[in-house]
């Protein structure tokens, strides 16, 4: 067979060809700019021409700050095409981290919203490598700035030639890199290659994943800097759908608005943007989902009950699926299979709420502390690692590799179970886990017990240390300001009694005041184990 | 990203631990074999294991002549997951071909069907490299042949441990072997890796190809020495798709009743297996065909009239595709585009008439003699050059890998226009082109246009030479015995003039008994061409 290499170039190059007339939409902040495959794929050639006229030559990192936009498509091809690497730069990090990782991926030139430049600007100094900043406007092109040199997108653009010479390159080249955050420490870079993009990009199109296709209109609400916008920016281009990119800062009601204008098929967030979309439709009505044929739901799990509501109302079908940037990110896909067509809809929905099945193409093992594999019965925990094709082998630079990439396997982090069916369900982090006496207490089961509760505002349960035991499990729980003072600890583990055994039960409750969360707004376990240490974590009483 | 290897286990892993429980049916003589995927892995595993204890070692080869049956899904797997090379032999070659091409391969030992003993017998002694020979049979073990050493499959798989250590293969191994007739010569052999297809499978399942599904219920009626039965054994295996293997020479009327019974999604032949099977549809009725989404039909062009009466008179959506042996095969898949929905049912059958858009991942150009790409415009004709994963790049240890291959380029042989919007049609062979004054004329157009007519029967156009154009096409007719004597040459022009260009038009007509043609059955246009220039061609008066 021929050595063909999979690159990304033809993810480019086949669209352009066979659907020159599809179109990308993209919402600016007071209108849609909408133009055609064939236009996209001459901008793509001309910024090619722009990178190399900039000194980006193969191998260098070019680092892009931008919401989704047609300039961020654009540049998610011509960067890797032209033999140079993406880096999907997190415009939420803290001040340092955003030095840090733009300083430590060695970042030659920065791509850069206008709306983002004041983030920039106080690190500007810092960033020994960069030669040199473009600035992406939808207005006039941006003069006051502290950065220096700098350069307008469109101006850059009208002055390229329409014809670039994209080089052979081989498969395992690098193509993207993205920073995840980490527990301790700085964040940490994930390198992808042209041959894993291109095959998670096919899988992404196969009829049991999510069969992305020439006829759907794909509009990624998950941020392009999170794990390659989880895949569709690429899976979506490569078989020529139309393209929704919701722009700066969406609002719940401007993605109803355009899921409503452009008919979107398909679209993919966290679920507290679902969640925030659905209070609008609410209250406003009048938008029709109908058109939507699935609703990818990653980032964290999915409420049960949302995937109901949205069957159930709007006959819009919620698609769970699970990964992390290490992972491209797709990793599982929950669907029914075929066995399961007479089920109830209940039983169909406890199934939809699990992350899913394991891609085809990956290998998985969930084991224990002792790295012997659990039983697939649903109940048996251990953590997550997997092989693949679209599986990172490393940290970009990075001393913490080691503590993550083990004899030719990733290890999530995180313990799932595996039912026989093989779906897998997410139960904790392994950092968060209860590990009692031996056996393993899921702090997110508890968690999501308590919550349950209508006296609870939030909850989070925490290992603590315990003599026999090892560990045991506390929980710390907010209530809703009318409660407060009105509930026992005896009614709360009375609540979660009949629901677990009885050695997951905590074995205290403390009302406290609120739960410290992380950059990325989850819950901030670490921090709350050690407040518990140091005797500073204080009730309210 | 971990350098994961593409290879066939992973093929054959996933489905047994996803769906142990869905089916695989095999006709056999009288009766209808029926198994699950649990009962498949398990006897991979231990044929992997007679494999091993019958001497094969990893790069060797081994000879499969069978018909479409379970144990030829098992040869297909096994073999090349423990290493060695499925030679998928056409049992339909000549003595003199077959004892060539299990020389040539050097395959080491032979699976056969019990019903093809009589072909291997009479070359037994040729094939030096041969140890032994495994029987397959569904009655008693044979005893009673010339062959030897001889094994029974079933004996053989009943001793066998239910464990194997399936190797860690380079996706660039060799997975199978399969030989193609040639014009002149014996056959050609094409070696598939484990990569190619692994990635051909991967393309049959996306969305906008043939979408294979663990949903479907696949049944390839091609023969499983035809190019890896069109791919359909490695992808429906894959998604764990519920598979109907037609067993030892289906008739027509077994074929609608494996359809009716098992309710087949997807079935794929040559089209006229269709056409005999619309004749015993017709005939006897009562077969009920709405299961199938679609019916593929590949090896030869499909009638357009056969894709409008499956349509009309049983909506079942016969799919064009186009590949060769070269090419694993799937090449293009005639499939709509969104844009083709306003047009009316006649307009759509002329699109799904042609050959189709090249499938994803796969690169081509369509040149002039002189090697210039001709333009998309569905007019002018070029010969198609493939590139991609899954094509291959030489003839197994022969010479005449430098006719075909050149330049990185497969030469197809196959003449094409692609109209604009990049739908390939079929216009004829290389050499069986008339190159008129610099131009070309299709002899294939030319033909279906001459059957067209009410007294023809068949007709061949080929090249004669010519002074001044160098060639010009002379038409052979066989007229109905009904119209013999009573047409003439001036009418078939006349009939063809509205159609063509005048300088299309056969310089002459030559009304003939027969045509010659080939061991497959095509027009030997060849030998015709021979028979002209020798002055043997006799006209009947």
């Amino acid at each position: 067979m021929m050595h063909t290499q999979l690159t990304l170039r033809l993810l480019l190059e086949q669209p352009a060809e066979l659907f020159p007339y599809k179109e990308i939409i993209s919402r600016t902040e007071n209108a849609t700019f909408r133009y055609t495959y064939a236009d996209f794929y001459r901008r793509v050639v001309r910024l090619a021409n722009v990178l190399q006229d900039l000194g980006v030559k193969q191998g260098d990192r070019v680092a892009v700050l931008a919401w989704n936009t047609y300039r961020h498509l654009e540049l998610y091809f011509a960067i890797p095409c032209m033999g140079a690497t993406l880096h999907m730069v997190n415009f939420r990090l803290f001040r340092d981290q955003l030095s840090y990782v733009i300083r430590h991926a060695g970042d030659v030139l920065v791509f850069v919203d206008d709306s983002m430049l004041p983030m920039l600007e106080p690190i500007a100094e810092k960033l020994n490598d960069v030669r040199g900043f473009v600035v992406m406007t939808d207005g006039e092109p941006v003069t006051q700035t502290a950065l220096s040199p700098i350069y307008d997108y469109e101006q850059l653009l009208a002055q390229a030639p329409d014809q670039f010479a994209f080089p052979d390159l081989s498969e395992e080249s690098a193509a993207g890199i993205c920073y995840t955050s980490a527990t301790t420490g700085n964040p940490k870079g994930v390198v992808y290659s042209h041959r894993g993009l291109y095959l998670h990009s096919l899988n992404m199109c196969i009829a049991d994943t999510l069969g992305i296709s020439e006829r759907d209109t794909v509009m990624p609400v998950v941020p392009m800097f999170h794990a390659n916008g989880w895949g569709f920016p690429y899976s979506a281009t490569w078989m020529g759908a139309t393209q929704v990119m919701p722009g700066p800062h969406p609002s719940p009601k401007d993605l109803a608005q355009l899921i409503n204008d452009e008919h979107v098929t398909v679209a993919a967030a966290v679920p507290t943007v679902w969640l925030d979309m659905e209070r609008v439709i609410e209250q406003e009505g009048g938008y029709d989902l109908h058109s939507l044929r699935a609703l990818v739901v990653g980032g964290s799990a999915a409420p049960r009950g949302l995937i109901q509501r949205f069957q159930e109302k709007y006959g819009v079908p919620i698609v769970h699926a699970y990964g992390m940037t290490e992972t491209t990110p797709l990793a599982t896909v929950s669907r029914l299979k075929s066995i399961h067509d007479p089920l109830s809809n209940e039983e169909k929905y406890d199934i939809r709420a699990k992350q899913g099945l394991l891609a085809s193409g990956l290998k998985m093992r969930v084991v224990r502390d002792d790295g012997s594999e659990v039983a697939h019965n649903g109940k048996e925990m251990g953590e997550l690692l997997l092989q693949g094709p679209w599986i990172a082998d490393s940290y970009y630079n990075d001393e913490r590799t080691k503590e993550t990439f083990i004899d030719g396997w990733l290890h999530t982090g995180d313990v799932v179970t595996v039912d026989e069916e093989g779906y897998i369900q997410l139960m904790d982090r392994t950092k968060d886990l209860v590990k009692s006496g031996g056996e393993w207490i899921s702090t997110v089961e508890l968690e999501n017990a308590l919550m349950a509760h209508p006296a609870v505002a939030e909850a989070a349960v925490i290992a603590i240390p315990h003599e026999k035991w090892r560990e045991r499990p506390l929980a710390c729980v907010v209530l809703k300001p009318e409660y407060v003072g009105k509930v026992t600890k005896e009614e709360m583990i009375d609540f979660l009694a009949p629901h677990f055994a009885k050695w997951w039960l905590p074995d205290d409750v403390l009302f406290v005041d609120a739960i410290p969360r992380t950059s990325t707004g989850k819950f901030f376990k670490k921090q709350l184990r050690e407040a518990y240490q140091k005797g500073e974590l204080n009730p309210i009483s």
